[in-house]
């Protein structure tokens, strides 16, 4: 699937769980297409392509359509993962909710610096030394990680994590990683939402 | 632009830096479109859309391409920017070197707590109470926020920053914001990076 759909495909669940919250239990193209600036046909096409049809006027089934996206990005097989590298970007995304809708279980958490180790950084989650992260990636079985570390670390962190069994890594270091093909990388450039920011500025004010 | 073209101009950017630093003066739209997955040809369009060509062999010119990039983008025009809420999240981005990059540069930080108003969050800047948001927004000719600030006060901290003049609004809050028309709102939505992460591990072991 091409990435603009993948992205597409996550911006609808996202939109579609606040319409949810708000009660609603139907949506139509024509309102999704609105919220992102797309055509309505647009719409239809990727969500047929999910083999999911609209009805005239009433639109989707809130909750089927979330379902077959979930399916469809494999989001109800919660993978189990560990982050490395509690920084304060490390701190605030151990600390939030993203990953159970993300996907994933954040079963352990990893960091060098004495000072850290030791700390509960959520209930339940206490930093544990990176000396230690091949053993509790084997043992634990956990398939991907988040890495947070400075640029400096990421390589090695890498490929200890991909020795350890890792097949999945989300990237926020501002480096390409290197790893064998089996291994999927998303890169988290942060950097990037602020470049369409402004460009989106500049496309109004003009 | 579309959204799919955007997003892939950033990352040419983002990977055309790296080359850079790697002491590469040339890329060839193979080596663009490798990266990525996409086809050379495809790259080769997105680039002529911008006046680009490059040559047979030695390909394109990186800081030629980087500066027509960065142009199409807006990034040299330098926007003053505040930040608002400062909990991890928010200090993690306060100090990482992404504004310039992205085409701003950060000038105020805002926050409600009195355990943080009054702190350095970086070096020459101090956490300011929220209550002074609109007076300094107005006489430092601010025109662009990011909010890291919690659900319940993602909107009317977005409703105070528009009445001070605020175009656009990097939104990290998990809510849709209102806004007037004249202003762009970029939303940055970290669990749409795990399902990605989820989707790619999916179609690899598959």
């Amino acid at each position: 699937m091409p990435k603009a759909i993948i992205l597409r495909l996550e911006s609808y669940l996202t939109y579609l769980a606040q319409l949810k919250r708000e009660g609603k239990t139907n949506a139509t193209s024509e309102e999704l297409a609105a919220l992102f600036g797309i055509s309505s046909s647009r719409v239809r096409q990727d969500l047929l392509a999910l083999g999911v049809s609209g009805r005239p006027r009433a639109g989707y089934d809130i909750d089927n359509l979330r379902s077959t996206i979930v399916e469809e990005l494999d989001l109800c097989n919660i993978k189990p993962l560990a982050i490395v590298g509690l920084g304060n970007l490390g701190r605030a995304l151990a600390r939030s909710d993203i990953w159970t809708d993300g996907g994933f279980d954040l079963r352990a958490a990893f960091d060098s610096d004495p000072a850290l180790i030791g700390t509960e950084v959520r209930s339940g989650l206490k930093v544990r030394n990176t000396t230690e992260l091949f053993g509790v990636i084997k043992s634990e079985s956990i398939v991907a990680a988040c890495i947070t570390v400075p640029a400096a670390s990421a390589q090695p962190v890498t490929d200890l994590l991909v020795t350890a069994g890792v097949t999945g890594i989300w990237n926020f270091s501002p480096i390409e990683i290197n790893v064998p093909e089996q291994v999927a990388v998303e890169n988290q450039r942060l950097e990037q939402g602020l470049m369409t920011l402004s460009y989106k500025m500049s496309t109004i004010s003009n």
